[in-house]
């Protein structure tokens, strides 16, 4: 079994938090416009696509919602990413 | 936009918990089993399974690789029991 306190282990998080973002800026909508339409704050927006924050799936579903995604395609994401940086 | 105080609002925290038991299951494995595979305790992993904790990505990812599936498929289960909640 392996170990789940190294940092490879936060991938799901960051990858999600990125992903986040990418979407945000695509929609071109900034942090607050993005909190606004998900009833979060702005700095925890902010904190979210650092990768500052554990995310919920409460606010995973809000944020997806708000950018207009599914949220499985936001943890898909996170798992292609994770995929590329293994292949590397 | 709509508001996100409802009850409807929890389906993704509640899918997703109903296809972690519903995997533990069919593994023929138990709480106790999956807690100590996940490093999580086992009152913990019951109130999951009951749906009683909005679980976090961290979480979420360390669940799912002791139930040896990917996170987006125990996030698309709860997406494919809402569609099938809301067709009904």
């Amino acid at each position: 079994m392996k170990k789940s306190a190294n940092t490879t282990d936060e991938w799901l998080v960051k990858g999600v938090c990125e992903a986040i973002r990418k979407r945000r800026l695509a929609l071109e909508i900034t942090q607050d416009d993005l909190a606004k339409r998900c009833g979060l704050h702005r700095t925890y927006v902010s904190d979210i696509e650092r990768g500052a924050r554990n995310l919920s799936l409460r606010n995973l579903q809000r944020l997806s919602e708000a950018l207009e995604l599914k949220p499985s395609e936001l943890i898909r994401s996170a798992e292609n990413q994770k995929k590329h940086n293994n292949d590397e």
